[in-house]
């Protein structure tokens, strides 16, 4: 298995020069554009990696999993669901059309911006340092890893540069999407945001939905069954922006991309996988990550369909 | 399974009496809207059935995951997918602004009305009859039934008050996304919409998917397994209209609806569904077959996630 | 007065080498793109003109304007606004997007092509032919010329190539917007647009529109005045496509354009403006006509503000 | 003259029960719903009033007018219409739409929100208070009113609740549309939509516009003639929200209404109009003041078309 995933980054190390590392915020801009790294996790528990597998990326929307996870634990999915809705758009991520065009009481789903903001302020805490704290420490939990932390500086960056959050979240103010204030729920997202990984903790965040919401490594339920299962369905459908529909056609694996350059998938039954690789493609997804997923998912047939 | 299929026909019955029977034409507005039906067909070719189960009924937009079969097998799957895309949209299946918004050229997915009626363009076939034979040839292959045949009279419905699938086709036409004489191309749509079948058709379309593009009564090969799955995974991202996201978190199978109250589902290395229910919710799905295939999914734990 | 039009035409004849010919039809890219010609009527019915003054060349959209008081006049204007609306747009002419997003029953304006499509529908006549000659028939009138006819092979060309207006005609009748026979609602606006006519013709209208709706040169009132009202502020706020804004601020005088290069323009109480010019701006309107337009106003201080 | 006033006012009192006040804000909807008031300023600043004239109201986006004058006198118009467009749209005032689906940099007129908040970042002045300072001082020149102010309580509730403007600023700056502090850029839009004034205020800014930029009272020309009328005919074309068209149809006078129920008219040439009806219509224009003005704008002959 560790010579497989070596010769899959050799394979597509090359497609990481078509890429382009994101730049909006200082923080990203400095990410190495050649890195190509990937960690499976199986429900055993057992890891295998290649390339630059320990490479720490900020994971940016990947977080947009986890705080679904945490919200819906908190809220539960009624409660959730009446205020972010789950159908996949062909706008993107952070777009306003999809807000003012269609129901601008409720986002149309939590993997694009605007519903991820709204979810983000579903977690409980009495405060925004609290509700961060709690996200962390679910991460933290979920990957099995206690020095998970943030990057100070591209979360710095982000408050300083997010005028587009800033703007869709205002947006969601005057139509009551969100309530709170707004400039804290703004921080508490762009604190996760921020949020430092490598590939291993992503793949072990992906084998813990893979298995139903158990973590394989100590045999804990962390999400129930159906709750994963849910966060999962919503990978298929909405996880890596305008190119769901593709990624389902030649991967088909439930996946949550970020401008980091990470990607975050789950084979139901199977395994997680984490893949870094920060040149990204015109999407914003990882072009690197996505060849490595696909030539992975050939080789050991892991479509679901 | 006779009896589990039988007891979810009894338990969801009710749910029909909340929807509303299509009256766009008047064909659909005969039906009955009480009915209910289902049929499961295993990969060893096994059937069992329940309620309305032989009810005929016109597949409507079931047709479109069969012009996508053979224009695929016709044309290669690079000119398909040249000519039409595969993301999932939150937009009405014959919404106007999803072509004049994004890519005029290229309809966002061959499930919506416009991208199906560029997908019937491409079946190959000298005139309109013939390319219209080879879908209803290729129909009753997939059926096992030799007498599956149209409903003149929906089709002459459909023709008649067909004036919003004319616009999307004339636009095309002016993007050059269409070639040919748009009038022959609608005829052809026209007419598949109109094919009448009934739940055991559908689900041996389901389970010739299922079982990766081989027919499961015969073992013949009708399709490569890469086009079984593009095909299933594109039903599992915009098979259910804009109702999609939400059919893959609470019931997690690729599927297809259609006005006439069908739906066809598969469950990959399972089953094939065929379901039946005439009375629609707001978005134009079967209300009590969605119910149907949930509890069925719920009680065989068929998600693929 | 000759001598002045002279002048403006000899200062601005250069402006027509930086645009461009329409070519979406043969028989309008055959026009001389270096044609420039103007010719002003006064309320007394005197001519003045200049440069290209007495070119053929049909008039396309300017017979919006010809369509829009006759069927105010055939069915008065509560029925004709009550189908049509009078609020600029920024979308372009042949946008389908105005008609899904706002009111589809109801285009936005009757100088936009959905709008004029449905005016055209509006005018009384037994058949196609019958509602075409009484347009043809109140152009002679309004023109003082009974030479006035259709260019055949632009009507042909129209015919052929007009797609996008089948689009916009098949999707109104979808939503019940038209009423009758799409296809000949169509053949009229085709033929309409292959009107052809000369400045001469053109700046009688918009000397009939600025005497109140008298014919200067008869004193004949062809239309009342509060319809002739009516048409010129409609022709301020919208008739200039989407660049309307910009002509009032520049040269603030009601006006019509059209592909052909020709523009109509009436001062209300002073005179009518026929302007031509084949080669258009990026928004469809004559460059050089504007130009010309430009510089008269403000030599003569035309503007109505 | 007052007699007709008066005529017109007693004629028209019983609109103002089909609308309703303004209500987002709590200032706003203390007003009193059934005040109706005019005030018409010829151009020897003779003042002819009735009703409800010497009420208070706050400006609201007929500040919009004034600050448009004050950016154009500071940067000059190329480089504010450089940074605004000056094309009507059916877009609602507050959309986002408008701002993402045409030109993100470059808000398509000064009379809706965006555009206006842009105009507002053109006023110079080194800080927030000054620039706000020139906008009064402007004011009150126009006005020959020194004791214009702002309502403190409407300001304060203006920027507690303005997050859909905060919503427009931020998308804008985050698109480089604005440049500097939102914040501050806001609160200055907001004191500016918060000043207080009569329809006797209202009328001499109408007048000054109508005078080709020259104070009638003192001569003192305070803008140049062609800003004079840049403004008038951004005014015609956009000055009345969604239903500009109508107004210019109906009534034909350039014209900027307010949701405080103010309305300021300039009939150039003849007179400034100013007019107060606190009862709104569904589109936010005063139902009262419109139909008082369609009124005046018949008994007089008023109508530049």
């Amino acid at each position: 298995m560790n010579e497989l995933l070596k010769t899959i980054i050799k394979n597509n190390r090359h497609w990481t020069s078509e890429g382009k590392v994101a730049t909006y915020i200082p923080g990203l801009s400095n990410a190495n554009p050649d890195a190509l790294g990937i960690c499976v996790t199986n429900l055993n528990g057992d890891e295998y990696c290649a390339g630059d597998f320990d490479t720490k990326f900020t994971v940016q929307s990947i977080s947009k999993v986890v705080t679904l996870l945490l919200a819906i634990l908190d809220q539960g999915k009624d409660k959730v669901f009446s205020k972010v809705g789950m159908e996949p758009t062909a706008d993107a991520f952070n777009s306003m059309l999809t807000l003012e065009n269609r129901n601008s009481h409720r986002p149309i789903n939590p993997m694009i911006n605007a519903g991820a903001i709204v979810t983000v302020s579903m977690v409980a805490g009495g405060s925004c340092d609290e509700a961060f704290n709690r996200i962390l420490e679910f991460t933290r939990k979920i990957t099995g890893n206690p020095e998970i932390n943030i990057n100070e500086s591209v979360y710095l960056s982000e408050k300083e540069t997010g005028n587009r959050n800033r703007a869709l979240a205002y947006f969601m103010k005057s139509t009551g999407a969100i309530e709170g204030n707004v400039e804290e729920v703004l921080d508490v997202y762009f604190r996760q945001c921020s949020i430092e990984a490598t590939c291993k903790d992503i793949a072990r965040i992906g084998a813990m939905l893979a298995n139903d919401g158990i973590l394989p490594w100590s045999g804990e339920e962390v999400v129930p069954k159906s709750v994963a299962r849910i966060v999962k369905s919503i990978m298929a459908t909405c996880g890596m922006y305008d190119a769901s529909g593709k990624f389902a056609v030649h991967i088909g694996i439930p996946a949550k991309s970020g401008v980091g350059g990470g990607i975050l998938a789950s084979v139901p039954g199977k395994m997680g996988i984490g893949v870094l690789g920060p040149a990204l493609d015109s999407i914003g997804n990882s072009i690197g990550g996505i060849k490595v997923l696909e030539e992975l998912s050939r080789d050991m047939d892991l479509s679901i369909f």
